[in-house]
């Protein structure tokens, strides 16, 4: 009896990172989903709230919290300021705290942030093709600062879970702005 | 203070899944390090042992065995056949059994073979852009069924480990053949 070849259960699409097959959820981010987190309050209230900020999409095998497995996903963050402040993913912690996490730039380019638990921050740049280890421990928040969609890729362990509330509740200590056209961290004051 | 925007640490060039940067491990299995392997000893005999069958690189951002972190790596099969058997990776279980792994199809067209510790197997076809999920206590091989070099990706957990040995005695119960120019998956009498 011989073994039949089927076709794999899963495609990328390499152009912008999205994944086609079953057990791919996908949820979006707008900006009435994330009152509070940008500083410039006058310019959020002017803007159309409805709007996504970023889009994801997870490809989750197994069920969540399950050990030893793993999850695939991507993340569309979309061009775009409230004032001078890029759009941004909200950050999170790994809820099991020393779970690692890649990210990888697939389209667009941005700035990957970490903040270890004493609130220090480093920055990396995203770009296509660039490869990034977050450790346990490391909160880490994606700002797209292109015109363009950034697109990036993630694996990370299935019972890693997610602590967005850490950051809800204090925020980064830094916050990436446009300043005469560049993209600069600027410490909180 | 603002924070400097760093270059990310690594690097993939997407045309062929390869990492650049600093603790990248890269292997290589030639002909003579696959002895018994493959099925025709006659056609092994006269071919030219030295020659590349794979060669990995491992981007190891941890101590191998912590829990919770991952790997990043990328396999580059060569086309060949040894008579009508395609060239192929050793295939491993995980020494730490229930960790999965993640592969995806960079460049060129092959087979990763599934087995369960029943030594049941499946079979997947890899592509540009396929997606494969291994769950834990699965056997897993990849075979070049192309005439052009095979790419794939991979992302495993830190504490995954390998264990080389189940298959180095026991093989697969299948193996991959070139039969009127068509890949076939056939059973081991």
């Amino acid at each position: 009896m011989n073994t039949l070849i089927q076709q794999a259960h899963h495609q990328i699409d390499f152009s912008n990172g999205s994944i086609a097959g079953k057990k791919v959820l996908t949820s979006a981010k707008r900006l009435k989903d994330m009152v509070g987190i940008f500083e410039d309050k006058g310019s959020f209230a002017i803007m159309d709230t409805n709007q996504i900020v970023y889009s994801v999409q997870a490809y989750l095998p197994v069920e969540e919290g399950k050990e030893g497995g793993l999850f695939y996903g991507k993340t569309t963050i979309e061009p775009g300021k409230v004032g001078d402040e890029y759009f941004m993913t909200l950050g999170h912690f790994h809820r099991n705290m020393d779970r690692a996490e890649f990210y990888w730039g697939i389209q667009g380019k941005g700035i990957l942030l970490f903040m270890d638990e004493d609130r220090k921050c480093r920055a990396e740049e995203m770009k296509p093709g660039s490869l990034h280890y977050i450790p346990g421990k490391i909160g880490h928040r994606t700002i797209n600062t292109g015109s363009t969609p950034l697109h990036f890729g993630a694996c990370w362990p299935s019972d890693a879970g997610h602590n967005y509330e850490e950051i809800l509740q204090n925020g980064f200590p830094v916050r990436v702005r446009e300043i005469d056209g560049q993209p600069q961290i600027i410490s909180v004051s």
